[in-house]
């Protein structure tokens, strides 16, 4: 079945107004909504503004009243079938004399999946598929992580030119730049989860929290997560008040991944140490890579990297740049530089 | 004393008339030449192409025969003052007729020294310093060379991005992309000596020849210096005919880089290996750094600096970033990110 030009612009303005800046990326995808008239006119429409409140379609809804019978949907996301916090979209679109459904991706959620084929169901006219990979780029981590049922992981770390975080009597502070640092906590903000290991929580004592440019947190933290088996001490600033805290007692990857899953996490950063992020890495569980590189020499110290048990130059595991970005330091500050990477599929 | 717009145009002309494409970077600078009639309008041009040719006063004179008579002559560099190859170029003017010189940088080198006393000294008038930034820059490696009576050192190496320079089993074919090693021998090319240790010639043998993109040597070749006590094997590839070679029994850098000046060299490519790189850096006679990163994980190998003898984060090394270039990989080539810095001064 095809579309016809109105649905194909209305699902441009969907996807849009999905984006729409502002909306807090929690365990739902964004969604937009455009409700058109028989003649190809706007009636309303809607966006998901969040966990908690009506979907886009709901939102559309609500704003068309009575004009919706006989209406065509269109809709960045397949529309739901359970009941959430909030009814299931398929029912409402049917209560509402909706005549004909298009969506972009189909939702893959296990609790959620089945929208379309409940919609045919009632004699409603389907059509998916439009616009996939512009709606899949646009839920990037959500669509990951459904597909794959557990959270789509980035390992941050920051280095030096020649591949150190740390000089030899491990004074750190700071590798990385002031412009790098508040970079880093932009990033951290668009996670839900933050994992680290014991030993950094033992040595480091970092907070774990998203702070804006004053250093002051941020409203919503993401979770942060601490994996390994030891015992921590309990005053260390990660069990303060200002974010939620868990400890991961494994030190398997893809059981802490499927323990954050099972908590309705997307997204985690992983911040290290070196171990972790290794053992992450070596079990393939490592989705995205960013380095800070920092414009600085120590010839000797703790390595930003770890032993990887890697011997020969074939083994290496290459990373597929998506991003360079280069960070102007200010006031004599270095200046850094930001990739982003994908691990390449190994080849064994 | 100002200058007229027609000179300050025709200095514009003169620095690029100095930096036409193909002109041989050799022990001489770039200069460009405009002699002006006394109403402004262009008499000739000229410019240096290289040792052994004319100078750029002289082209311009030739070209202008008898016109040269009352004529001002606007030229990137102070005319010199010693007979080499050619005559003095300020003998030449004054013989000429000349009766104004607007030139941009002045001559530090000690053997040319003093060519605008002399042209005042025959009742030329002469005006010094007009876009000397821009004639600078032209000849950025000649004017350093000129000011520090010693080669300009540019220390290039490759690295992972977690500073490594080969796996643990000592194998690196190969860390850098190709588009990386195309790019090294440009920068080869660009200057007039490549030096590394003895070390790295026993170990890896390399010819040290500038090579085109289908691996060709190019017609001009810097010469080859190793540096380091011990004797070598005769039948090493950088004794083969393919360029001069020399090799500098010492462990001095100082001592080193006199006797390439001694030789007439301004820009000496150091490729390591890391032993060597590490004495220069210590002895603060790095000058520039280019890096090329590789998207690439090992943990272990060796370290692509060698240890600097530094133990604590504030005597890091730091280098201010000049440009940082992405070199795009082809047919599923790694991206690399190549760095260009310089050295901070130490603060002790
Ligand atoms: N360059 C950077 O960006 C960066 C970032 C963070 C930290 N660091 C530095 O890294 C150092 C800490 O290094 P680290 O590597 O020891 O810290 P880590 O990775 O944070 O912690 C290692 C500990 O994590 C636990 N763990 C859980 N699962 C594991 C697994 N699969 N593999 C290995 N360990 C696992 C183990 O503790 P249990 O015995 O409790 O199971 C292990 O001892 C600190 O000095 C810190 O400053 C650097
Ligand atoms: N990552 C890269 O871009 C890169 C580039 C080149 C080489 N490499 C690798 O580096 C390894 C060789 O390492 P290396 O550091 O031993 O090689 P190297 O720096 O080329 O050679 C070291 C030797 O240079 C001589 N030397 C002269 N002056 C010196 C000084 N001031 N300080 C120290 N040494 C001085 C010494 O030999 P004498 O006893 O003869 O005086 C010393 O043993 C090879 O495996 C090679 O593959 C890597």
């Amino acid at each position: 079945m095809t579309t016809s030009e109105a649905e194909r612009s209305a699902m441009r303005r969907a996807l849009s107004l999905a984006a729409t800046p502002g909306v807090p990326l929690g365990p739902n995808p964004r969604v937009g909504c455009v409700l058109l008239a028989p003649d190809g006119t706007t009636i309303a429409e809607g966006f998901h503004r969040g966990a908690g409140t009506p979907h886009a379609e709901a939102a559309a809804l609500a704003e068309a009243g009575a004009a919706a019978r006989g209406a065509t949907a269109v809709v960045s996301l397949e529309p739901c079938n359970h009941t959430g916090r909030t009814g299931p979209c398929s029912e409402a679109l049917i209560a509402a004399g909706v005549v004909r459904v298009v969506f972009a991706q189909p939702d893959a959620n296990p609790v959620a999946v089945g929208g379309a084929a409940r919609l045919r169901e009632a004699g409603v006219e389907v059509v998916g598929g439009e616009m996939i990979d512009e709606a899949q780029a646009l839920n990037r981590v959500w669509s990951f992580s459904v597909a794959h049922r557990r959270p789509f992981v980035t390992w941050k770390f920051a280095t030096t030119l020649d591949g150190r975080s740390a000089a030899a009597d491990g004074t750190s502070r700071w590798v990385s730049s002031r412009a790098a640092r508040i970079d880093t906590h932009r990033l951290r903000g668009l996670c839900d989860t933050m994992l680290v290991g014991t030993h950094t929580v033992e040595v480091d004592d970092p907070e774990l929290t998203v702070r804006d440019e004053h250093d002051q947190p941020v409203a919503v933290q993401p979770l942060r997560a601490v994996m390994g088996l030891r015992d921590l001490p309990p005053g260390r600033r990660v069990f303060n008040d200002r974010a939620e805290t868990v400890h991961l007692r494994t030190r398997d990857p893809e059981d802490a991944l499927a323990r954050l899953h099972a908590l309705d996490r997307q997204h985690v950063f992983l911040e290290g140490g070196p171990s972790l992020a290794g053992a992450f890495l070596a079990a393939g569980l490592v989705d995205e890579v960013v380095t800070y590189v920092a414009p600085m020499l120590l010839g000797a110290g703790a390595s930003a990297v770890a032993d990887l048990g890697i011997t020969t130059i074939t083994d290496a595991v290459h990373l597929d740049v998506s991003d360079v970005t280069v960070l102007h330091g200010h006031d004599g500050e270095d200046t850094n530089v930001r990739l982003t990477m994908r691990p390449q599929l190994r080849r064994n």
